[in-house]
């Protein structure tokens, strides 16, 4: 047997239900296909600013760093919002990608079709949508400097942040992209705002040099204000889009809730070397937390994307994500993609039918 | 008679096409509200830089301020697209904003009945959606200082912006966006990214200060990525909605698409005081231009938003948009939004109805 160690976080709000399932699947695939683990539970976000007063305690750090990869839950919720930057839960998640060094940030829009219907688009418009959207995630304004507060020469309070890329941080998640693409319908949309912003006209000019290395990928270049129209007017146009780390929060949101799935959607996060860190893409709902009410699937399936990416055990995360369409076929479903006509289950219990599916 | 200085600034693509019909269209209805124009014809963008080598040359800025107002068709195309940063069209567009001091910018995201299914979105998301959102249109990264290109410590290229909000900048859109909500329902979204960024922490933190002189007007906050998911989920939760420069540019974009009326859509740009700029959200499509096949009615309903906002003409605005609303129930329509049992016609055509319904 294969032996990996895995830090769990479960987080805040859903976070523990949601971990509690997908580790259970984890250990049922992982069984089945000769793996074992070695899990470690860790503090982050708001419930770690509770215990520790840090939002990514040491420990959490650096048990992380010496795992084979992280499986996180969500963090967040009302009672820390108004705390200050260095003690926001969400400060704690941006240090850990930072840490990690996880550059490429791996959010696939796809449409499940039992779960067509649940989209706002037509039918026809969404059917078949099937995008994977690539975010630069330890770059640009997230992280560039100078950022803080100051006062201007009239004396005024003045805000800033620095959108900055230097060559090396877009060649790498310009040759992770063209690689994805190539392995899908190699189609690269480059999404940017090089009309106006500096940084975009470098990141644009180096997708086009590095274009030359692959020229089996079709290559093309979309500014962001238009992307954000295209993904709403014609979702199904696109197959690998990358763009940096902002815009990339923005588009993929808006493409998630373009599936209608977005309780189903995981991600990646991956570095040049060193342990991932996945997580669903929604967030940690406190609004129904504790109530057994949460859908589970975004973490199942990014615990499927920790098997592939992290430890490159295909046929466990085959086996996770056959189990969830089985699952959904058989009709289960939390409240957030319930239809008339199927089961509604809590969170525990969709649990139990992926682990018979699986 | 009232007399008015209108700078007319066609641009480059459809831009001549449309502005043409909107000019006749301002005619008749100021003739019949007994209003005189004195027109100018100018040069921006695409158009300005093969005659003059510049995107705004010195007459058409001059010739802009001294007039009442300003109206735009649209500006940019392939031809100049890899030039640099200070020889492109679009270059034109943000130095005569700045230069108007045209702060802040209002994008009506509307949905016209009778074109509801053009939407993308099922009908019963988009019917009814009547959406105001302002842009803050002089700020932010679109002019923030430092900027450029450059090298780092590794001898590496950089490219950097800086995003930036002084506090009068805020207040002002801030004291703008209430007043607008107050006339509308009463119902203000502010957008931000203030878990990540400074300068949206500042932001919000004036909003929430400015509330406080507008009890009437419920105010809520959001993140970027959210908002982008929300439009699409439930666009008639939003009323009124308030963002920076690039979340503007995004999120306008991103909205009217929902409304499938895009073609539809006009914009104004005010300041403190001085002439406002009016011009559609679309663009200046080269691909269509000079085939008679544009859509004029988001130029003409620009042009109603220059009599309401930019002349207090209010009578000759509302002549106009009922007009616009009777051609569209007699059935004409241009190639983009034309629907079996509707009859397409040209642009000029359209004006020639557009003119029967003053
Ligand atoms: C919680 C927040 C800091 C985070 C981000 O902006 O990256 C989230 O929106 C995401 O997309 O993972
Ligand atoms: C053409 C471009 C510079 C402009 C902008 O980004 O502001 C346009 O997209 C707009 O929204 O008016």
């Amino acid at each position: 047997t294969r032996s990996y160690s895995i830090t769990l976080i479960p987080g805040d709000g859903i976070g523990p239900e949601i971990i509690s399932v997908a580790k259970d699947v984890l250990v049922l695939a992982g069984y089945l296909e000769g793996i074992k683990y070695d899990f470690r539970e860790m503090l982050m976000g708001g419930a770690a600013l509770d215990a520790t007063g840090l939002p990514l305690p040491h420990e959490t750090l650096s048990a992380a760093k010496q795992s084979h990869a992280v499986l996180l839950g969500a963090v967040g919720g009302y009672k820390w919002d108004r705390n200050d930057k260095h003690l926001k839960p969400e400060t704690g998640l941006l240090q850990i990608r930072k840490e990690l060094g996880v550059f490429a940030n791996l959010r696939p829009a796809t449409v499940y079709s039992p779960l067509v219907d649940a989209s706002t688009l037509k039918r026809e418009v969404a059917e078949g949508v099937d995008i994977m959207l690539i975010r630069e995630l330890t770059g640009g304004i997230y992280f560039g400097e100078p950022r803080g507060f100051g006062t201007n020469d009239n004396g005024e309070e003045i805000g800033f942040n620095t959108e900055i890329y230097a060559t090396h941080e877009i060649d790498r998640i310009a040759h992770f992209a063209f690689k994805v693409a190539q392995k899908r319908r190699r189609k690269l949309c480059s999404v940017d705002k090089a009309n106006v912003l500096e940084a975009s006209m470098l990141w644009r000019k180096r997708f086009l040099a590095i274009a030359q290395e692959y020229p089996d990928v079709e290559l093309s270049h979309m500014y962001v204000d238009n992307a954000s129209m295209q993904l709403i007017r014609d979702p199904k146009q696109f197959d690998t889009m990358v763009t940096n780390n902002i815009f990339g929060d923005i588009l993929s949101d808006e493409a998630s809730m373009v599936t209608g799935s977005i309780g189903m959607l995981p991600s990646a996060s991956l570095g040049a070397s060193g342990p991932g860190l996945f997580e669903p893409i929604h967030g940690s709902a406190p609004d129904i937390a504790g109530q057994d009410k949460a859908n589970p699937f975004a973490t199942v399936l990014s615990a499927a994307m920790l098997l592939r990416y992290g430890l490159g055990e295909e046929k466990a995360a085959e086996r996770i994500e056959n189990a969830v369409m089985d699952t959904l076929n058989r009709g289960f479903r939390t409240g957030d993609i319930y239809s008339a006509g199927t089961k509604l289950v809590g969170c525990k219990q969709l649990g139990e039918e992926i682990l018979k599916s699986v």
